[in-house]
């Protein structure tokens, strides 16, 4: 935790506001010589500039300055966790995990494994397997599952991702993460044992891991393409302090995507079934409007037409966004944020480092007067320029819950 | 290091784009009711102006808010150190050494020293031994150098500096800089003895000290005036990570004055020798572009104008750079950062605590539509304003050098 973190926490105080954190994902772009307009610039957006004009905007820096953040640190600094602390990193293994809605447990090890073709020398000749179909990975991934007996009481799961790729959980008492990635990152060697990254370290762990590997190695012996494996990305949940212990609040997840349901739960939203649009996911808020007075909601569409370059899709998922506005302002939220868990200009076609548009309305926010929500009225806006890890208590302070601190 | 230091060096990749870094020394000024324009807006710049037309703009905090740092911290936050952390802290004795050329080695200790006139009951009479002119500091620092043997080994290194001014460097094993000033900052009194800043501490490197002060004394007994002196600045090499460690680049250092050199030196940088103007420095990159990566080019006029209180100096000396500015630009760097490692409005005729205006040119900066390069358009610029120790890491993700944070 923070010095900031510990003092939200110290102040807040429970009311029956209620707070939605609309997150388009990857919103927010800069303005390049052959491409003056940003999308939010270029689309049509009644709504949300009508939201504006009664709003305060401003800018989150994602993590710090210059640094790109992924979905998982990105949306970690949303919820007022400082991505930059070690404690805060979520490991590949667990983001893995969250991406297929597997529920990790306290102290269970999770690994991404990448299937691989062995030659007869034991050396790696593909390091994809041939890039197998979801179904063979499925195939693989049950037979192992299946077959797979552990060691030491460790009890283990796999389960497919796509293609050559899949999860492990190790499960039971006494692991430890903190264990090297056994891939070679090369073909015509092996794989490397398991080892830990302390020397002397995780003993137990590197047994279990290497037996895994081993006893693999065996299921898949007479496998013509996916006959081994490699392991990388050894986590396990970080025991992140939920929203419930830090801000006594009751917060639901309304997300289309498990990666962003799974980083939801690991600080103890309630993750809810919803559809895919944006007039779908409003609808879950809705729903279950009287049960919770935190709604993170997240719109994946920004976002990967911005990867894929594509500013009229980009514009068209703004679009979406802004037509079914209406339905989630009919709630009236007490407090509503628009933000973004960091840039992703359609100019570089992946996400930045870029400053974040960012909109606050609420009963004491400040109306700006700006006319639209785009990253040139959000730089002048009164909220000024904040690391994003410190959007969450000002949303807080909005709601009316926090305390006046000192006397 | 700091996390955000750590972060950078671990996100850190190589590619093959250059960074230019030409820090116009003290450049960026403040109104004042009888002064409404600074040097940057009284200038006549038709090239910076066209190129901050295609660049973004914004602000650095030279070290904190209010604190007016001199050139060493200013220089070491540019270059990614925090110069708030102790031990990016570089003595005076140190930055003396830089500014004559000396190059100091790792775990020698240097010191500043004043000449002083003693009077015959041993109390110091003139701090300043009647400033001796340069012909005499160097005359007598050169019979030191010459006539004091020292004890236990330590080799014994006497430069002169200019008028009262010389240093004094000590070099084998087992010294620590940890000692006091020998100078009580007053006259009637003798200097003070050499003593540990922590009682006991140090113990070897006392005796070293005292023994040469008391041979000096010996040395100089029938000098008229410049029969003493006084110590002050005990330091030794900072041993900071260089630019290769920490980020995988390959620096040169473009500066006309030993100090700037200095602290190049320091963060690995390859000092190139160049000329004094704007025009010879640039003409200096050019020669050397293809063997480097990053390049840290410095302007001294812009600082030492505003020293002098002199608007018209000023404005030459921005004039001058902007005169020059198509030779560098005409390298086509990937990314030209132009900044100030501190403000020295004229009207203060001194360094200052005001944020310093920052351009940024690059594939990906964003274009603010600025009219020109200064305060006033640094103040609308959407890279908003950051600590002068997130200058590195920012160009670095502009040059595509850091990958991404995090999945």
């Amino acid at each position: 935790m923070t010095l900031y973190t510990d003092l939200i926490s110290d102040l807040a105080q429970k009311n029956d506001k209620k707070i939605v954190m609309l997150v388009m994902d990857g919103v927010g772009g800069i303005h390049a010589e052959e491409s003056p307009e940003t999308a939010l610039e270029a689309a049509v957006t009644p709504n949300l500039d009508a939201l504006a004009a009664k709003s305060a905007l401003g800018r989150t820096i994602p993590t710090d300055w210059g640094i790109t953040p992924g979905s998982g640190p990105g949306h970690l600094a949303l919820f007022g966790y400082d991505p930059r602390i070690p404690e805060h990193r979520i490991g590949r293994g667990v983001l893995e995990a969250l991406g297929i809605d597997y529920e990790l447990r306290p102290g269970e090890v999770a690994a991404r494994g990448n299937f691989a073709t062995i030659d007869a020398d034991g050396n790696i000749s593909d390091r994809r397997a041939g890039r197998p179909s979801n179904e063979e990975c499925a195939r693989i991934s049950a037979l192992l599952d299946e077959k797979i007996a552990g060691r030491e009481g460790i009890e283990i799961t796999v389960r497919p991702v796509r293609e050559h790729r899949f999860c492990v959980f190790f499960h039971g008492d006494g692991l430890q993460p903190d264990l090297e990635d056994t891939d070679p990152q090369k073909t015509g060697v092996p794989p490397l044992k398991a080892s830990a990254r302390i020397e002397g370290g995780a003993a137990k762990t590197v047994r279990v891991v290497q037996t895994f590997i081993d006893q693999a190695r065996e299921v898949l012996r007479d496998e013509p393409q996916v006959n081994g494996l490699n392991l990388r990305g050894f986590s396990s949940h970080p025991g992140l302090p939920t929203f419930q212990e830090l801000y006594d609040l009751n917060p639901a997840a309304v997300a289309a995507y498990p990666l962003y349901r799974g980083v939801g739960s690991l600080v103890g939203m309630k993750v809810l079934e919803t559809g895919t649009t944006p007039a779908e996911e409003f609808a879950t808020v809705a729903k279950a409007w009287d049960d919770h007075d935190f709604f993170f909601t997240h719109i994946k569409k920004t976002d990967s037409s911005g990867e894929d370059g594509n500013l009229e899709a980009k514009v068209a998922a703004i679009e979406a966004v802004d037509a079914a506005l209406p339905d989630l302002l009919g709630l009236k939220p007490d407090v509503l944020a628009i933000v973004g868990d960091h840039a992703t200009p359609y100019v570089m076609s992946g996400h930045s480092w870029h400053p974040v548009p960012l909109l606050v309305k609420g009963p004491n926010c400040d109306i700006d007067g700006a006319t639209r929500y785009t990253e040139t009225e959000a730089l002048k806006g009164s909220v000024g320029t904040m690391s994003a890890d410190r959007l969450l208590g000002y949303l807080l302070a909005n709601a009316g819950k926090l305390g006046k601190y000192g006397a």
